[in-house]
């Protein structure tokens, strides 16, 4: 990549993955060995944290009903620190540009004359789908997907509005309460409530698991409600490729460390 | 993961990412270096197979105007080598779920009753735009996105059909070929000519760049026909934040191995 990699006084947008460390790119792993500090959300789960050995971790994400910090109070700290000269690694869920605000980070950082670079991660909107077994696209079933945040109806709803009922699959990130009122917003647009769905939680966790319907059975309230864990929700008829293709790969195993 | 990673007889499904090799996950890296055969499509870089330093390394993928292996023919390696109890590596050019047929070998694995796992990669879908500067979502500008395969327009259409104009960020893969069709098939249902394109050449490869121009350009036939990559196109009013975003992140320099 055409960058410059750890250099001191430098800030590097790292997606983290979906919460597996053993998930995590080559590149975010070097960053996160030499960064002198880490200002991560809350997805990151505290094995890849770990792997920030000799930084200072901050965390400026949401976390248990307490709002995360002010968008400016997180470009100020990631500006200050590099400018003090130090290795900056703002470490996000997923890829730093699906719903990261790293397009709202990096703007900052230019704005302020500080040098970065973007190190995409593995997105939680291909890959927490697939590690349920879900492709999101599969010849003569999905020749394509959307991915939209579930977080707000003024987000969603437009986004629900400009595409036409069950022409592809639907990824919906951070979708877990709001799921009833997504499944209810969709049949009314015009998608049959016997639509495949899934939830998935902690994809790549050993305490993920994912719960699989219809539209129909969301709309009645029988999803789940966890909360540990963000949920994606998967809409389509992809989904009925999970019950073969997760079933076949989904033997319990030790875990062997990367390297 | 929940999986066997590594076991003999068994068929890994990992997606090598967008070319680099510092964009493998850990997960890819430990599979690549215990496998003892690679079956690799034409888009895995050189330098990530050299990565599989014991395995039997077998080309199938489209190459130089020769067709592709027969899917048939792919899915019969994998299984035969699994049961012969190699450790198999079925290794593709971004994720393995998103246009790479992963569903349909995940299908045929499960099928002969191989076992098998899922390692999900940085798709090109996202990390092609993000390494050009372009965040697929962002605050304000774009809530969502679609990505589809641009290889052919049987495939395409429906779903450009599908989605109402201007509404959220396309991203269309394998794109190159059609891109004059792609634009001229927007504009007729509806996009502005004056939508912000990007084409994204070799994301992450030291001989990579990108064209941007705006669908009224590419329907003229100003966009770039280079054919030694595979050309990922971005439509949307994100593509203005390359401006900004690439200019301060492509300062040239040396490359470090991760480890």
């Amino acid at each position: 990549m055409k960058t410059r990699p750890c250099a001191a006084g430098f800030v590097s947008l790292v997606g983290a993955g979906p919460g597996d460390p053993e998930l995590l790119t080559r590149a975010a792993l070097t960053r996160l060995r030499r960064a002198d500090l880490v200002l991560f959300d809350a997805l990151v789960s505290p094995e890849t944290l770990a792997l920030a050995r000799r930084a200072r971790r901050f965390p400026v994400g949401k976390r248990a009903g307490r709002p995360s910090m002010r968008q400016e109070t997180i470009n100020g700290l990631m500006i200050r620190a590099a400018r003090r000269g130090q290795r900056v690694v703002r470490l996000k869920g997923g890829d730093p540009f699906v719903f990261g605000r790293g397009g709202e980070e990096a703007l900052a950082l230019r704005a302020a004359g500080v040098a970065f670079e973007v190190i995409p991660g593995v997105s939680a909107s291909i890959a927490a789908p697939a590690l349920a077994g879900i492709p999101v696209t599969h010849r003569g079933v999905a020749s394509a997907f959307a991915v939209v945040s579930g977080h707000a109806a003024s987000a969603y709803e437009p986004v629900l509005d400009s595409i036409r009922p069950g022409t592809m699959t639907l990824v919906l990130l951070m979708a877990v309460g709001a799921q009833q009122e997504i499944a209810a917003a969709l049949v009314t647009r015009g998608w049959s409530p016997a639509t495949p769905a899934a939830l998935v939680f902690g994809a790549s966790r050993d305490d993920g698991d994912t719960w699989i319907g219809t539209l129909a059975a969301l709309i009645r309230g029988d999803g789940p409600r966890r909360v540990d864990h963000p949920g994606t929700l998967v809409i389509g008829e992809v989904v009925r490729l999970s019950a073969v293709i997760q079933d076949a790969a989904a033997a319990p195993a030790a875990q062997e460390a990367a390297q």
